[in-house]
């Protein structure tokens, strides 16, 4: 095998950056399952078919073949899932009759989009989704429950202040609608703009392109510029003097939302009428999550409402989900040196040899820690103690293990070492255990998260 | 979009076989942690040059590209890797600067292999693997480790009982060549097919394709059919009067791997001659695993010592490692009945919900039960309370609450219902519990396991 490069878009991290990512997967995992969501996997392949339809993203698909697909085979037309949703929702439409409905499914998997890779962007990339679907109808205020459950989950992480940006595709649909817009997907794909392009150019796109008056482009401008952490958007939106029914449901969802789950969760989350989202499947509330602070690396965690994606024409399965970016997340944090780890190795305590005769006293030893739920390892060589010491002071493993036994000698005369302080007291494996801190590697923040908890508990 | 099908050899679970999937995977990392291996995840793509020159397998792998790959565009030629082994091998020689040696991993991930789909053999699956790999050199106690971890773990599995099988590279290599063979790769993978096409068969290819004499060819099918609980296989291969340095070699290895893992966990290995694998970068040592009773569904768990597979040229990392096929096991395990679930939902609770506008009542019961580690979650709909009650049967959910200040009433009227049983008892939702037991779902062998435990104790 020659030297390996790296391949862009393709990270892989360092075994304590791992520890990061697992403990953040962990977390994920424990607010879900508190919130009774169930655990669920889709195969990362999808027929293509599936996979486009679904917007903008159509062209960023990785499409698969068979190396030595024999002559005259059929391609079987399967690219790697982009997200998790449509897979999900295909999933849900091909079970449906096995499962029990409002489904609450978690699932976290990696999934591949071929864009070009920035900070935060990657073409392979682990996703935490959390969904709610329903048979035929979804009651509304599982729109407020995802804002809920992701706040709670990102107040568990060591991470800077997150907050919730949401809108509504009704809302956007319905005042567009009343300006006179007969193309509102192209109003909304200019608007996604704003961020990129400026408004200067947004306006030309929607002039141009969605055919919108000069007075019409420029109200959708300033649509998109209002932001409040409270319902007080609805005053703001109605100032502009659209009317439309449409409109009115989406202020009146998006009032709910804003409300409910700050009521829930105070300051999560803030009405931000300039999010709209690349995914042309979200029919209502849309989220979006910037790290206060990092708002350059984008959105940190996104969703929204979906009526019509699950269906299969004679039954709907609509649905609303949230997913965290925990391979954008995690990066930055390790990119930018917020977090750390006490340890990379799960080792609490290295076993030393004396000599390769009695390495099994030493075996004897780790599997009695072991037993009692004490991660350790025995030294790999019978190399002079001090060596075995370095070998474990590299590791950042705080314990080395002294086995009497190893000497010949009764095993009650067995020590243990903290190789941090040097003490070096007589214990015993059956009994002994580290402090807590030393269980398992921690995973340390050097953000000062005050401000945080007072802010979001 | 229309009603899904299923892709044959994806398969996927259904909510209760995914907790058994999920917690055969919490056992394995539990135990991989406890013996000091540390956690890594490789990218799901490799150049296709290193996913080749493995052997046979080449002619499966999945090769990618963008959809709209722009014109002209150089095509990467990158492939979805196959094992675990090769990326890590990869991933060990791109980052050898910032690892320490020996290095101890473990890594839960999908594998993809373009195989004509049978039972317990996908082209999507996930692999549970553990390594071992030194820097220039690694000392054989690992080749022993390797067996007892994975005895210890599937000692832990609610599965029938499993033997490890193993072989050794130089062993066969060794004897082949005190036989005048000059092609031991060709003899090796005639005798990797014993057990589908049959001693006659593999004797013709043999002799035709191996160009053994007929004597020799049968004194390899004897070495194969060669298996002993312990170190006496030896004399039997010295019975068949070859000599070879090699064979020397690898008599001894064999020897020390079955009497150091059976002294370490009595009975879990055995030395079977006849393991093969398929996989060229095998060096010595060889596993394969057998599920008693269960022989038909093939290994499921394999591994070996690779000695050159990681290597630049210029410094070499020899590994050996051992590998669960998880997919595989659950998969039998489930499509045989011989697992289920106590429920396939995380919620332990069900709080009820007596009119939308109190819902918020109910919310905070949920709260206070998952600030204490009880999962839960809040009815969708405030239906009559005994379709809430059934709507927590359907799901296995054992208790339903009932919040007293969702009526308006004092927090302290709050009742809880074991819906199995019909008892209803005030509760108070900063105190109460469920038994340990309803906590969280349970997996359930219906195999009856005495047997295994004794022996494998």
């Amino acid at each position: 095998m020659a030297k390996p490069t790296r391949l862009s878009g393709f990270p892989e991290l360092l075994p304590s950056g791992r520890v990061i990512e697992q403990y953040f997967l962990d977390v994920a995992r424990q607010v879900f399952e508190l919130h009774g969501f169930l655990s669920l996997e889709t195969r990362a392949v999808e027929p293509i078919d599936n996979l486009q339809g679904s917007g903008e993203i159509a062209k960023e698909i990785y499409v698969l073949r068979r190396m030595h697909a024999a002559v005259g085979e059929a391609d079987p037309g399967l690219g790697l899932h982009f997200d998790l949703t449509v897979p999900f929702a295909r999933y849900v439409l091909e079970n449906s009759a096995q499962l029990e409905f409002p489904l609450r499914r978690y699932q976290i998997q990696k999934v591949w989009r071929g864009e070009r890779p920035q900070e935060g962007r990657f073409r392979e990339f682990t996703q935490a989704d959390i969904d709610v679907v329903g048979s035929g109808v979804l009651a509304f205020h599982h729109d407020i429950e995802m804002a809920v459950v992701m706040s709670a989950l990102l107040a568990k992480l060591p991470i800077p202040p997150a907050i919730i940006q949401v809108n509504n595709r009704k809302l956007a649909e319905g005042f567009y609608l009343g300006l006179g817009a007969t193309d509102t997907q192209r109003v909304l794909r200019a608007i996604d703009k704003l961020d990129k392009i400026g408004a200067d150019r947004v306006r030309v796109l929607l002039e141009t392109e969605a055919g919108l008056t000069p007075e019409a482009a420029a109200k959708c401008i300033q649509l998109a510029s209002i932001k409040t952490p409270d319902a007080s958007f609805a005053d703001q939106v109605r100032a502009l003097g659209v009317q439309n029914d449409l409109l009115d449901e989406g202020l009146s969802e998006l009032a709910a939302v804003v409300t409910g789950a700050n009521s829930e969760r105070p300051g999560s989350v803030v009405a931000d009428l300039r999010i709209a989202r690349g995914l042309d499947y979200y029919t209502g509330t849309v989220y979006e999550t910037q790290l206060v602070g990092f708002e350059s690396v984008g959105s940190i965690s996104s969703g929204g409402r979906y009526d019509n994606l699950a269906s299969d024409g004679k039954q709907s399965y609509p649905g609303v989900g949230i997913s965290l970016g925990v391979s954008r997340l995690v990066s930055v944090l390790i990119g930018r040196g917020l977090v750390s780890v006490s340890r990379a190795v799960p080792s609490a305590v290295l076993v030393a040899v004396t000599d390769e005769a009695s390495r099994p006293a030493s075996e004897l030893v780790a599997r009695q820690l072991r037993d009692r739920g004490i991660s350790c390892e025995v030294a790999p060589s019978a190399d002079k103690f001090g060596k075995q010491i370095r070998f474990a002071d590299r590791r950042g493993i705080p314990f080395v293990w002294f086995a009497a036994a190893a000497k010949g000698e009764s095993p009650e005369g067995d020590t243990v070492k903290d190789i941090r302080t040097g003490d070096q007291v007589p214990a015993d494996p059956t009994q002994w255990a580290p402090p807590l801190d030393d269980l398992t590697p921690r995973v340390i923040s050097t953000i000062d998260t005050t401000a945080v908890s007072e802010e979001s508990s």
